[in-house]
């Protein structure tokens, strides 16, 4: 089946996802629609055009809605689009609560159409690179991963620095942080630690650090900050770290530099006197010895975002599965949830 | 007084002891005692040896003892040492646990002598540029504080390597991390969260992360790992991020190397479509504007270790007081012995 997708919401997503969906087969846009006429003034030519999501939805020749509005009304246009037949594609988060997404999740299941979250961050570069080095265990038994992201700004975007629209980090980039940790590790999680606040931003969280600690006994570690600066290379864009008992991966930038580091010889103990550092005495922390740090390339990975579409369009044609699966938006909607709840009391949350 | 050292241990703290306190005014070393007469071989000539801890204590011409022993007889010699009437130079950690510390405190009050702890990386370099960035509030309001330090070779050194003597990382370096962090940050802590692991040592921890949750907002992260590898500059050493709202510093190494940032401009709400990374779209992530960043150099602090010294010296003779408090030995001993239960049981400790 040919897939005729109706964008709603011709924002900065909507015109990412038309400009996206251009490029591939099996796939166009046939409808647009935006409630403010003026974001419609650059839409192609040849594409009918609505206001009204009401009449995008009534729209014959539409047999799949990609929903990219405002946060706070996924719901209501999940619920409508699932009601008129059409399969879904919604823009992260696909809803602004577990219960929001429970209530979206029965009419979808009720009307026996297909659903996925536009979760596109699982073939980032940086990311594919990292899962693969867990994944393969290139460092051997991992105890840590961290994963960060800085800018410089505090800005937010549009209707991201309103509340009331489900704006803040955590929703828009929190969403695909955790996504893309939660469906690295393959392990229940056991408690949650979590601070979240408003650094420069009145309204809405633009610093978030969360601590997972995960039942295979990995600590994990997810940070973001809108307003950490630094003047390092690649500092205002992703970073990774992979610890392991066999070595660490790091890797910097969207567009990774990054290596695999080993030692050629692991001391365990050493006796005796030995170099002082220019603080004073410790044995245990300086530079190393030529020929100690041993460096090999990062796995090369082959992604991108379009392989998200590729995935759902063969699982509207039951070719494939959805690589997103419904299960795990929920999770990790309830792991935000966690992540509110400790950051306003400063304690764990169990969960899982 | 002159202070007339006896040194109990002629370890490697023993010999750095001694070679400082020769460049000291009044002070001096009058007697060396170590169990192992191996270890006196290479003691100074004309300095009364001993290989008894009863007889250095027993010795009149010793006014102060200065324990640098391992860790798990700390308790034994200040007692002893308290009951002979000396005075005490402990080295770190006082103790290896708060009820060790209470018997000893309570004979240390009963005979009157002073004591003391040497938590000489207060007057560490990295450190100081950091509390004065903390204290004259050269980034605004903080939010976050890092202090972290990373190492090589998973190696631990002589007697470190045994749970039984006191041994691990959390004892020997986290002691001064954590030293550092609360003597710098004048609040209460709420709560205490920490991952304490062996990653390579098969006995004692080696690996530690500790988020701590102060009273006035701050979240402040300790994170120590001896076999946590990277190829950058100064890497394997010292590492200091504060985050505040109007900026940012970061330094790297003992000799530190870093600046405080800033941003020309500050954008709270950006509209319409923006630049693309190479990881797809993203407008609050990714290299800044030209001139959007401002580096300014890191205050200048002029410290040495000799200056606990300093300290120490004039604290005996009544004209200061001691910097380093047997109530802040105290609380950072409690500390520990939080973060161990929050390693334990992957939960937050409530403090204070």
């Amino acid at each position: 089946m040919q897939i005729k997708f109706g964008i709603l919401g011709y924002g900065f997503m909507g015109h990412i996802h038309t400009d996206m969906i251009k490029s591939l087969e099996g796939a166009e846009v046939v409808a647009i629609c935006d409630n403010d006429p003026v974001k419609l003034i650059d839409a192609p030519e040849g594409i009918v055009q609505y206001t009204n999501m009401d009449n995008l939805f009534a729209d014959e020749n539409v047999n799949t809605i990609l929903v990219s509005i405002s946060n706070h009304v996924h719901k209501e246009a999940v619920i409508k689009a699932a009601r008129a037949g059409k399969h879904i594609l919604c823009e992260k988060p696909a809803a602004l609560s577990v219960i929001e997404f429970d209530e979206m999740m029965d009419v979808v299941n009720e009307c026996g159409v297909k659903f996925s979250v536009h979760q596109q961050r699982r073939w980032d570069k940086d990311f594919r690179i990292s899962k693969e080095v867990y994944d393969k265990q290139l460092v051997g038994d991992i105890f840590t991963i961290q994963s960060k992201l800085y800018g410089f700004n505090g800005n937010m975007h549009d209707w991201h620095v309103y509340p009331e629209f489900g704006g803040g980090m955590l929703y828009d980039w929190g969403v695909h942080l955790i996504d893309q940790m939660l469906w690295m590790v393959d392990s229940k999680i056991k408690t949650v630690y979590a601070d979240l606040r408003n650094v420069i931003n009145e309204k809405v969280d633009d610093y978030f650090k969360i601590i997972i600690k995960f039942e295979n006994n990995i600590i994990a570690e997810i940070e973001l900050g809108t307003y950490f600066l630094g003047n390092k290379e690649k500092w205002f864009e992703k970073h990774w770290f992979i610890g392991g008992n066999k070595g660490s991966m790091y890797l910097d930038g969207f567009e990774p530099v990054g290596q695999i580091i080993r030692t050629s010889q692991l001391l365990e103990n050493v006796s005796g006197k030995t170099t002082m550092t220019a603080a004073g005495p410790t044995r245990s922390f300086g530079p190393p010895p030529e020929g100690r740090i041993i460096v090999e390339d990062l796995p090369e990975v082959n992604v991108k975002h379009s392989m998200y579409f590729d995935n759902f369009i063969k699982a509207i044609n039951d070719e494939e599965e959805f690589i997103v699966k419904f299960e795990e938006v929920r999770r990790v909607l309830r792991f935000m949830e966690a992540v509110r709840e400790s950051a306003k009391t400063g304690r764990t949350v169990d969960f899982e």
